[in-house]
């Protein structure tokens, strides 16, 4: 996906698909930095610098960025990850008959791709609201229930529901759904708008469920491609299939071997992870950096010195204990098996505390990837068994949905399913 | 304030003091854009058009930026406003003695001093968290309690209350407060790492009272000094007094006829406005341009064409009628008198939808102020007596916080209460 304007985009050097990008990769430290970072990321690893991208925009450029809406596949996916996203779940109102679904996804594609080029929606009351898009983009999430309007033939091959795991602490409203709008872009106000034209289309067909906010670091805050923090402080994101590469063409829309539930289709699994911020207070920093497996500073395993580097499982200290510790996270949440990747696109989120309290904060951890049962069910199961992190983040929410492949001018996302 | 890296900052085009820029304002439209609108404003008054700004910035420049924090007065009043502001408001624990009082506000001053400047604060456990400082301002706010806390001799000049309005529907947890932290960034991570140490800092000393979490256009989205635009799509703050100029000073600062409670202090009221933006979708585009009384497309006054035209309050339609209706938001926000000024910095708020909602929206309007009583408190009265966007609007939370004067290195902000 690229930028329809002629500036370069942040982080727009993609690789292309087979340019020999493979690594070894991790989950909680796996990328969802976007194209950028691994664009660097294969520099580094094919032993040339990282060049230091100069863009000189021009001012207020990258509220005219647009990504395309209308293409084989749903934009947000492997789009460069922008600073805001809101996720909504949406429950189909009892009796909702296929028609009636049709109705809505075709307002809904119709009016997100106006509002991702930067055009008021059908009936938008506040038109003006809608000419910046910074680079918007509006993704739709299927969950079962949407399925099971369209009928028991139409449900598809992977089972939209996870296993149950020891570590959650799941709240219903916060979990679910039958039809999620994942909408991000670069500037909150967009996301504000679109989300309320969006919403006010889905009135009279939908509820809402839950709604969660989040964010990355701020268009022109940081150089593009560098990698995310979470608000542990920790590098979030060190490794995830690049955009474009092979790797990640296999991982998100699967291959033969290993085929998504539809052709230009993946799925998404959305983990709300609470972070006890205050707990994390208690570890000092080689505490931490044992908790990880990485240095806080720049994200290098205990192993290396810099945040690429292939971390040595096999090392141990003068005494004899492995470097990377067993109960690490990036050594649990290391794949034995490369079925077993997935690509990651999270966002932060802060919200209001509670009383008493000083923060209620996190990570909407977003997961991609064209199988949820052989991907990342085995990866969250290992986490599940032993994950040193568990001690200070606890999944609250949690959702999964069938991400329908994109639609040509004049379709609707989800048409295929109507044929 | 201006930027201490080399590159201009957006919008850093400040008049000079008694540069004679000079109108008449406006409440509800009264601006709370910044430094660049009122430059490119006074330019075009003064018959010059005002320059497109081409700002070439590095990649990630804006993240580097920095607002100094030692200085006569406190940042975050006359800074341009940043794209992300969150208002907290702390109660002191029961039995704060001054000393302790003078430990906290030692404490958040000199991590606010670190944290503005992208430094960690003297106990961060997430450093990391804090080298993009993306142009970072903390203000202090000292409410009603808080003077109280110092004794009856500190009590500051105006009294730090409003009279009750009729269209007020204050919920007391949005409402009040000892000590206001305004943490104001263009980077949202920057701003929750802040907000975390300052609440750090402040856990054995306070209680959250509220916290309310604003936005405007992110960095890089629109042209520097654009005005904003609030969520019922209006352009909300075409005219304010543009920091630097003579009458920035006197309506922020005061002067000898109207001082404020102290040299370099002002005052802050903060009011959440809910706005319905379900009701304002069943109002057209005449009727909402009628209850503003300006044009929604560019904000120019129903007489005018342009934004920053005069509004002519005589003007009548062929069958008589006043052209800017006499209940309309225009007419009813513009002081009578010149004291009756006050300089805006207000910010978005979109909170999650309640139960079978589609939005909780609105601003968190944010009045600066020499004297409140003589400034804020009569054009709010006129509101409340007559102002057709009050069938739209709600004002939930309440509060006014006096401003103190900065400090100087070594010193903290409020020093002076304990000299």
């Amino acid at each position: 996906m690229v930028d329809a304007v002629g500036t370069p985009a942040p982080g727009g050097n993609t690789p292309t698909p087979g340019s020999g990008l493979r690594r070894r990769h991790l989950l909680f430290g796996g990328a969802a930095a976007g194209v950028g970072a691994l664009a660097a990321a294969g520099a580094q690893l094919a032993g040339t610098a990282a060049p230091r991208m100069q863009v000189a925009s021009e001012d207020g450029a990258n509220g005219a960025r647009t990504v395309p809406f209308y293409a084989d596949r749903q934009a947000g996916v492997g789009t460069a990850a922008q600073a805001h996203g809101v996720f909504i779940a949406l429950d189909l109102k009892t009796g909702t008959t296929p028609e009636r679904l049709k109705s809505l996804l075709k307002l809904l594609s119709d009016d997100a791709a106006n509002l991702t080029q930067g055009k008021p929606a059908l009936a938008d009351t506040e038109g003006e609201l809608a000419v910046r898009p910074a680079r918007l983009t509006v993704t739709f999430g299927f969950g079962p229930g949407l399925f099971r309007v369209l009928g028991p033939e139409r449900v598809q091959a992977g089972p939209l529901d996870l296993p149950a795991f020891s570590i959650d602490k799941l709240v219903p409203e916060l979990s679910g759904g039958d039809l999620l709008l994942q909408i991000c872009a670069d500037d909150p106000l967009t996301v504000a708008h679109a989300q309320r034209m969006l919403l006010k289309d889905s009135r009279s067909f939908t509820t809402v469920r839950w709604v969660q906010s989040g964010f990355r670091r701020a268009y022109g805050t940081e150089q593009s491609g560098t990698t995310m923090r979470n608000l542990f402080g920790q590098v979030d994101g060190t490794s995830n299939p690049a955009p474009g590469s092979a790797e990640f063409e296999r991982v998100v829309y699967g291959d033969d071997s290993m085929p998504a539930w539809t052709p230009n289709g993946t799925s998404l699994v959305i983990r709300r992870i609470s972070m006890n911020l205050d707990k994390w207070d208690e570890l000092d920093k080689s505490g931490r950096e044992e908790a990880v497996g990485r240095r806080l500073a720049n994200g290098a395993p205990l192993t290396g010195k810099s945040e690429l580097d292939e971390p040595d499982f096999a090392a141990v200290t003068p005494v004899g204990f492995p470097v990377i510790a067993d109960f690490s996270h990036l050594r649990r949440a290391r794949p034995e098996d490369s079925s077993q990747r997935i690509f990651r696109r999270a966002f932060n989120y802060d919200s209001v505390p509670g009383t008493g309290g000083v923060s209620d904060s996190g990570l909407i951890f977003a997961s991609y990837q064209a199988d949820v049962q052989r991907q990342f069910v085995p990866i969250q199961r290992r986490l599940d068994e032993l994950d040193l992190l568990n001690l200070w983040t606890t999944p609250v929410g949690s959702a999964v949905f069938a991400i329908p492949p994109g639609c040509a001018p004049g379709g609707f996302v989800g048409d295929g399913l109507f044929a």
